[in-house]
């Protein structure tokens, strides 16, 4: 009988064009499964709870995947670290969990953290790790913005073209803005959101922190659902796939 | 009359071979000089405050240099920050100053910042940015060893073999240890440093955060005065020269 193991796992986005299987490109799923793979000795198909786009990283990405080879936690965690080199992708967390358990399907919700640093100069030590904005941004009134966005809406205005699901209706529990100094972190939390839903939030909620759009007119573009008038999409850079929370079991 | 301006630089310290000049390798100061002099016309050296070693980061260093081109503080960094693309080198401030200034001469202390990530998996979005240090670290002991080192004392237990200072007596003001999470931040502040003293500092405290050395160890290798008695110098991956203080002008 093969055990399901439940991986937490921390990449930097960067190399990757994301974490589903790609031909012809490097994604974070077909390295980790070739390191289980290597692990284990038979292919390792995993679930995963949440997946990033190109440049997305994570510090908190969740899956799920059967390894026939007996070990310990502490034992997989480390040999499949082992197996994940040279590559930035490093397992952080491994638990045993029951045979029927899904990083995605049981999922209760998810969280993202946005980074900006606010200011003129580029980036050094966090270039590629934070989406850099010149203007100065007032949070508060960014977070006056955000706080139209809390609770079940038709989020289409923040809907990527390519999204796949089935609705434009999301329920989103938190959006948060807080600063120190030049660093500002937004952390969003949702059971699921739309292809690029944070990213255009973060975007749009941008230019009401710039003072180029009313709250009048982010709750009107909001209220359209029409997402030929929402804000640009923020760059990949900031984003930070943080946590999933499943079940107490 | 040329003006003297004081230039606060941020840089990543991965792709460059220190601060200082040298044949054949790429410098922070090769980069900052050529980008200064693109804007000036003239060549323009510039005094440093504190000489970084290859892979060490800065977030507030600082240099003081002559131009002879009239412009305001915000048209100087603008102007150096485009120069310096694509290196991740960054002016994120600029003041005129009195002719007389000098980075080096008229600093008052020098503070460093020392990161370690303290888990067993591998760094992902913080590789070369910190130090990881698998084995679990005690920082209460840490902080109580560090403390010994308060004051004025001979140093010669953390100094490099190739340290040019003239003496190994420093005073150290401050050497407080923090841990937030797997997160340890050890921050450094003294009139002047040895060469590698904060590096060798930090290695020496890890051993005793490790248990693998008692506070009389600690305690018996600093007062022995011999670099051959003290712990391994921490990589460079997680220094950051922070901030230099001047007389309020």
């Amino acid at each position: 009988m093969p055990q399901r193991w439940k991986l937490t796992l921390e990449y930097d986005g960067r190399p990757f064009c994301g974490w589903q299987r790609q031909e012809n490109a490097l994604t974070v799923q077909q390295v980790v499964e070739e390191a289980l793979t290597r692990f284990d000795g038979a292919a390792v198909p995993v679930a995963v709870a949440g997946r990033t786009d190109a440049g997305v990283h994570a510090l908190g990405q969740v899956i799920s995947a059967d390894l026939s080879r007996d070990a310990t936690p502490d034992r997989v965690r480390e040999a499949v670290n082992f197996h994940l080199k040279p590559h930035p992708v490093a397992v952080v967390d491994v638990q045993a969990v029951p045979a029927d358990f899904h990083a995605r399907f049981w999922a209760q919700d998810r969280s993202y953290r946005y980074v900006i640093i606010n200011r003129r100069p580029p980036l050094t030590v966090d270039e590629g790790l934070a989406w850099r904005v010149g203007a100065p941004l007032d949070i508060q009134a960014m977070q006056m913005a955000a706080n139209l966005l809390i609770g079940q809406h038709d989020f289409s205005t923040f809907r990527a073209a390519h999204c796949q699901a089935s609705s434009p209706v999301k329920t989103l529990d938190r959006l948060d803005i807080s600063r120190q100094g030049e660093r500002i972190e937004i952390k969003a939390r949702a059971r699921s959101f739309l292809y690029h839903q944070v990213r255009n939030m973060v975007g749009t909620l941008a230019l009401v922190g710039m003072g180029r759009w009313t709250q009048d007119a982010f709750a009107a573009a909001f209220a359209a659902c029409d997402r030929r008038l929402g804000g640009p999409t923020a760059p990949p850079d900031g984003l930070y796939f943080t946590k999933v929370r499943y079940p107490a079991s």
